[in-house]
């Protein structure tokens, strides 16, 4: 029995209760364990640890540590493994792993979790969201998840929608409309739990019985921000709640934003829907943009200091402009088709009364059409060389646009020649 | 004498005068003559007609019109010089344009032009804004001006502010901040005259003591709207009315259409400021997209219909996000330094209080730096190994950091460990 084998049996018990749920059957479950033990020593996104892991395993990566090895082993390890990690990286790496292996500070927070009823979720796991795996050796080690374990498994169609902590009414009346709207196209909204646009995103989720997860900075057994506490149980009940901290982890600057790139990571896009300046969320579009993901922003007053990290997205950082559910669904690659609802086009019905009433559909008629019409008069009839006259073509070409215009009910035929048929606006 | 020179002879007197102000001398001008003749018979844009010109020039083409030649010999002249016109085509052209050649007209027209003071500018004038050429065989035959002949002259910088005439007050707001900056910038603020975003653009120049210019879809003896009477007069007092309309041709929404693309062409970037998903604008966008002229357009409010079409031109014409004139005059290639103002970055200062305050400006740090930062107490001290522990940092890194957060005041040694500097927010 070797030394992660020994560890995994003195925490037993609190061990398979995190398991519990995650896996059917209780297995050795040894590569979980190990995984367990990783995340109390590491921050997120340690990438020298996440090499040691890729090359060697969690579990041998685990024992060795256990064992409290040097530098030298450890890079000796990874090389037998055909990885690479220097020696001074890997003493440096154990320089900050090894204060923090304790014990039984281990088992007390496995027993939190456990007393909270979090489960822990590892790569291989049927509810591990393997799109996280893009992060490459910056993915978590494992996830701490209160409420369905699954939430974010791969076949899932999910967004995440973050902004500002100091959001508008604006801000929060479009998040709501959007998350809402996504909902119905069958997304998990994905976002991170804080006041403003994230609040308002899981709000609106859970107001149209939709699913929606929660990324932490901290551990799952403390509920961050405090005001969120009973948002983020209801959040649990039908969603997830996540942190790749183990519990006990209190949430800190770095955390926050490593957490950020979980939120890009585990959806399939990112839309920002109002941030500052200098927001968080512009970060987390950072990371975005960074793995790839579409990328979207919506816009808002350029008086509004709410919306200019928005606007800055799109000048920096080739956000798409997003307006509604529908385009970020579009954004995201589609989503299932929205329950039935009416047209929502505006009528075609258009005045024609003024002549200079011009628009953007004047502009997508041929150019016959419009000069013919154009040349037209609702109350003096015109002859045709009249009407040439006017619209500056030829007596041929105008008869040939005046066939169709009659057609249409545009054009009337008259005694004394051509009216346009008056339409009210 | 040949035809076009008897009909210059016979309405010398009118042409003198409006030619009088654009060229020093008094040339037998004939060029410009025969413009201001095809200007009379053929619509904006004809490209038929631009291509006869470009073959054999506007002398000989007024002379083929005057004579009331047949398509096979337009045909002919125009292969003989090396272009490219069908008998078709020809027969076509001549049909538009020779009902419309009518002697009396033309010279009403030139009558109205000297009477209201507006001359008339061709290619090869100095005043000529040869940045419309770029429009090929659809370029201005010549241009009708009421005020400054040269406001559009090449080397000037312009800007093209067009919009809704359904303004929103938010609309109205960013376009007389824009308009005013750049002209602050030495840009000359170009636009149509219309209710609405363009009114604003050239009041906001005017108020701020800039050159505007408004380009017109009818005649400029006459101007349109009415309700602008009074502000496209001020317009000509300092800066330029101007339209390829003879005087006395009407507005048509044909024309409205035309007149956008010389908005476009004449400046050296566009910028829509409010636009309905179906506003006039968005053909004055699409004008400069075509032209390879750079396009921005103004965020707003995706809950107003008057910011649709710009949200439009993001996603389906490319166009830069642009919220105020320094953006928009960096769109445009720059223009000359704003007179000096102050430094309207946001002050650097930003609370440290909170663990969780977490911004893009925490982004921008090392993460070293930030996790030595996020491990320090304002309260408690603590040593190097606890913050090396707590921030999951070797003890060496550690150090590494301490040492430039203490120079730069982050970090206080204290007799028992480091302490973090306490910030007001």
């Amino acid at each position: 029995m070797n030394v992660v084998e020994r560890s995994a049996k003195q925490s037993e018990a609190e061990f398979a209760a995190v398991r519990r749920g995650v896996v059917d059957t209780e297995p050795g479950d040894l590569d979980a364990f190990a995984r367990a033990v990783l995340g109390l020593v590491a921050e997120p996104g340690d990438g020298v640890l996440g090499r040691v892991i890729a090359a060697i395993g969690a579990v041998r990566t685990a024992e060795l540590l256990l064992e409290r090895v040097t530098g030298e082993t450890l890079s000796g390890a990874v090389a037998g493994a055909r990885g690479d990690l220097d020696e001074r990286e890997a003493a440096t790496g154990l320089d900050r792993w090894l204060p923090r292996l304790d014990h039984a500070a281990f088992v007390r927070s496995l027993g939190q979790a456990a007393r909270v009823g979090a489960g822990f979720v590892v790569p291989g796991d049927r509810a591990w969201p393997a799109q996280l795996d893009e992060l490459g050796a910056h993915s978590p080690i494992g996830l701490w998840v209160r409420g369905r374990r699954d939430a974010l498994a791969r076949d899932i169609r999910s967004i995440s929608l973050v902004g500002a902590r100091a959001a508008t009414g604006y801000g929060e009346h479009v998040t709501m409309e959007a998350s809402a709207g996504l909902v119905d196209r069958g997304f998990t909204i994905v976002s991170g739990g804080a006041y403003g646009i994230d609040g308002m995103a899981h709000r609106a989720a859970l107001a149209s019985d939709g699913v929606t997860v929660a990324f932490l900075a901290g551990g799952v057994d403390r509920f961050y921000p405090l005001g969120h506490e009973a948002l983020l149980g209801r959040i649990a009940e039908t969603g997830a709640v996540v942190s790749e901290l183990p519990c006990g982890a209190a949430p800190t600057k770095w955390r926050f934003l490593q957490r950020n790139r979980l939120i890009a990571a585990a959806a399939d896009a990112t839309v920002v829907l109002e941030a500052g300046m200098r927001s968080g969320s512009i970060n987390t579009a950072g990371h975005a943009a960074e793995l790839g993901r579409p990328l979207g922003a919506v816009p808002g007053p350029v008086t509004s200091p709410a919306s200019a990290g928005c606007h800055r997205l799109f000048r920096e950082y080739d956000a798409v402009c997003v307006v509604d559910a529908e385009q970020m669904a579009e954004l995201a690659g589609g989503g299932v088709p929205v329950r039935a609802r009416g047209d929502v086009r505006p009528s075609g019905a258009k005045r024609r009364g003024g002549a200079t009433e011009v628009d953007q559909d004047d502009a997508a008629l041929s150019p016959d059409v419009l000069r013919v019409t154009d040349a037209l008069s609702t109350r003096s009839p015109r002859s045709i060389d009249e009407i040439a006259r006017r619209s500056g073509m030829s007596v041929l070409e105008v008869m040939g646009v005046l066939g169709p215009l009659e057609l249409h009910g545009v054009a009337l035929r008259h005694a004394d020649g051509w009216l346009r048929r008056r339409v009210r606006g």
